[in-house]
């Protein structure tokens, strides 16, 4: 269940990686959330891709399979969390960084703080129904025993065309 | 899993049940509820109890499985989702009613949302993470694509009471 992310972590050259190489790390992530959103297109899902990382290493990795599994809670990063647990032998996953392409919803977003997930970064926001800047901030609620730290916008053109492209041709499909 | 709650149906006697008929397989439902409670309770696990029924049917149960799955997200109703879903092979659960003892949190009441569940019977309220009435109320979000019904506090007291001694013995043998 777990690997190195050998090519990403290479582009860090010492102990100490600086922002950029983190940024760098974070779009390499976040290519590879979009490898497993296109996997979730070539099955009629909603392209959505989330994967769990710790200490650069890959923990768990998921595509939305709602329609496929019968499942209403078969998000991406739902599945990558539920994953994470298991391939780590505990529900805490406080040193864990969770990527997904598309803003959570209140239910990921409410898995994350459960978790205890250390940040969350995503791609496209999510106007609709998302719930870490759109409609709720769930994941930095002072109110809730945990906070999760939140990167967006990471290649949020790219994760953001993908969702659009997909909800045009099912439209398009629909009509004829 | 699918099976006919025989005893709790057949104390409507007409075709058109009274609203007390009503309240009574809610509490019926909820009794039933408290004992997969129990059944947590036994493995250690915060006991909360869940079930999902359509047309007097149930359709699924579970318990809070988090840390015996090692799953951040086996809450009792998301299991239940996720159970009910396969059961009736379709994500979509909008004739169906979730019964669980505890005021859902953030993700099981975006995972009802998502699941266009038509119907929420809860027991006690969670004034620390509950997202129905008391941090928020995703079930009820007019910006959301679906609305829940809500019913809360069905056999609060007796669905509280076992949560509340569960973490008083919990504090008690951590002291000794």
């Amino acid at each position: 269940m777990s690997e190195p992310l050998d090519r990403a972590a290479d582009s860090s050259p010492g102990d100490c990686a600086s922002e950029h190489d983190h940024a760098e790390f974070d779009r390499a992530m976040m290519g590879r959330a979009l490898e497993l959103a296109r996997q979730a297109r070539s099955l009629g899902e909603v392209p959505v891709g989330a994967l769990v990382v710790r200490g650069r290493r890959l923990v768990s990795q998921a595509f939305n399979l709602r329609e496929t599994n019968h499942d209403p809670t078969a998000h991406a990063e739902r599945l990558a969390l539920e994953l994470a647990g298991r391939a780590l032998a505990t529900w805490r996953l406080d040193e864990c960084v969770v990527y997904v392409t598309l803003e959570p919803c209140a239910m990921c977003a409410g898995a994350m703080v459960l978790a205890r997930v250390g940040r969350l970064v995503y791609g496209a926001t999510d106007p609709k129904a998302g719930a870490c800047e759109s409609l709720y901030r769930i994941a930095r609620d002072p109110r809730l025993n945990h906070r999760v730290e939140v990167t967006s916008g990471v290649m949020a053109k790219e994760c953001g065309e993908i969702l659009t492209e997909f909800f045009q041709e099912r439209r398009h499909f629909r009509k004829i």
